[in-house]
């Protein structure tokens, strides 16, 4: 089959593979119809992740099951589906508990980190381990060519931003204030979501391209450099928003939202933290401050955020605009790295 | 008048003062009952917090109204009520969402700190500022000589124990775990409001009497310095525990927390942080944590916190049983600071 390949920092190349095949028999190998290139890709791409060369990269994908291990119950050949971004068993304390990040049997996707990394589905066909528990069967609410999005971004954008604000009693949500530092896909799918339930939502980056998304979601556009703080105490009664993400994984974006946010508040932190913090105890104690960090259990709130998907579609639709060949996957990596393409879904 | 008066660190003395005034019409003036020594205090006593001489001590009180100012519509002369340990306005953004910690009008008894410090109730009277939103009429449910904990200790430990606690299903609950780090009257307080919902709650402390103590309550007892975390994550499976309560007020006590808590964990932290604190960005990432910071908004949690003293108080009634003259202050804080005693009552 033809392949993906990771070939050293700033390298990939289209390869023959061997197609995969069941090793276990919770296995389903599926047939790719669509991957996307995700903004974590460029960790290992850019060189900021150091990864062993030769592995397979994609961790949002679509495809058709073309083959199922004996144990697989819920799956059938044929079945045109999304994977979550990595595979869980479905079984465990945290897999019941709908926390499936922090299943400790999980496997990543399109990553060679270490024995939990496996080839993902930037390819022809892909293995996915735990069939069950990691394929969802495409729903019919919303176009499969947006069904690559329930892979990661979208579910995690979703996450940002449903973690506080779904516990806001239903009639005051409307008036709760949402600051979103990062307006990168996920920070537009959080953004997103943010606006289905709220009316007021300041967007943050420094990307004008970027604020310009946002702002025709109907966030309220604001330029990094230009001290957004102070625009923000100002919209807000000298108070601060209730509600901030952090979209970035950096420690300079998580303290731009402990200075964003009212006493009293909470931060919402998806982004990959890769470095130490430093927070004031003094002050992060006199605000009341309440901090979420991590990875987005995408299987576990996979029905919640599609149902918000479902809503908010048309806002999003233009992540999957751009669409390239797989054969065609250096150029799509160049262009991406190069912030010429939010997003690019590579086809089959 | 009679009152306690911070002389200098390790001194106080009884002294004549003036009887306060009504300032504002919203003011009410209490003779008061009877006031406690809070572990709080001992950090000006001690002079690890650097305080200007000459204040009367004293945030947790109960007494008679004596007077009243025109605008005070709640509270008659004659009622028996106790005070939260920070007087608040009741009409702000904060105080009507009950988070009234953060009330920006708010005064803090017994402290001399800045303009927002006022007398405290070590004393034969005090002046209570905003009256009406400060003051809650003696409730019959608890004898009145625990309603000096209502001031403070219990419902900063209730809050400690219930932020994240009260939002577990009710079938959930009690397969709940928590740790508390910390096991000073507070922590005796959050210990009895955890038990109160759930089966496993470790306490942890380098004082064997304060073990001892959460030991009656029905806690299992850690001592600090014998590897608590080894014996927790062998009693959870090696997962760590559902909820930790810092309530100490240092980093290694949070970092210990961190240390105990499972991935998609919470950590409460009630301990006055007073220092910079160091997180791993990975692991917290990784580990799915939300840590919540704060001081307690006694009067805004006053009903709920309350409710839970009625059910657990002759759990905590033995932190009522030391009683002294206030005449006798020097002495008491002298037992205090010594730790000879876990609460003293001071009564008129």
């Amino acid at each position: 089959m033809r392949a993906v390949v990771f070939k050293g920092v700033g390298q990939i190349a289209v390869e023959d593979r061997p197609v995969p095949k069941i090793i276990q028999p919770t296995d389903a190998i599926l047939k790719v119809k669509c991957s996307a290139i995700c903004g974590s890709d460029l960790h290992w791409y850019r060189g900021h992740m150091s990864l062993p060369t030769g592995f397979i990269p994609g961790h949002e994908f679509v495809g058709v099951v073309n083959e199922v291990g004996n144990d697989v119950k819920d799956i059938y050949v044929g079945d045109t589906v999304v994977a979550s971004f990595s595979a869980q068993c479905g079984n465990c304390f945290y897999c019941k508990k709908r926390m499936t990040s922090c299943c400790p049997s999980n496997f990543l996707f399109g990553n060679s980190a270490d024995s939990r990394s496996i080839d993902g589905g930037q390819a022809e066909y892909v293995r996915v381990p735990y069939a069950d528990a990691t394929l969802v069967r495409a729903p019919t609410s919303i176009p499969e060519n947006m069904l690559v999005l329930m892979g990661d971004i979208f579910p995690t954008g979703y996450f940002a931003a449903s973690r506080f604000l779904k516990h806001v009693p239903e009639q005051e949500r409307r008036q709760t204030s949402v600051a979103v530092v990062g307006c990168g896909p996920v920070g537009i799918c959080a953004i997103a979501t943010a606006l289905h339930w709220c009316d007021t939502v300041f967007a943050i980056d420094m990307v004008p391209e970027r604020l310009a998304e946002a702002e025709r979601l109907g966030a309220k556009p604001l330029l990094l450099t230009a001290d957004p703080a102070a625009t923000i105490m100002a919209a807000t009664g000298n108070r601060g928003v209730d509600v901030a993400l952090e979209i970035v994984g950096t420690p300079d974006a998580l303290y731009l939202c402990l200075d964003l946010v009212r006493p009293f508040g909470s931060i919402s932190s998806v982004g990959v933290q890769t470095a130490p913090l430093k927070l004031d105890g003094p002050s992060i104690y006199g605000k009341n401050i309440t901090i979420a960090w991590g990875k987005c259990p995408v299987r576990g709130i996979f029905d919640e955020a599609l149902d918000c998907l479902v809503k908010v579609q048309n806002k999003v639709a233009f992540l999957c605009s751009r669409t390239m060949k797989m054969e065609d996957s250096v150029e799509a990596y160049k262009l991406f790295n190069e912030r010429k393409a939010h997003k690019i879904i590579l086809t089959l």
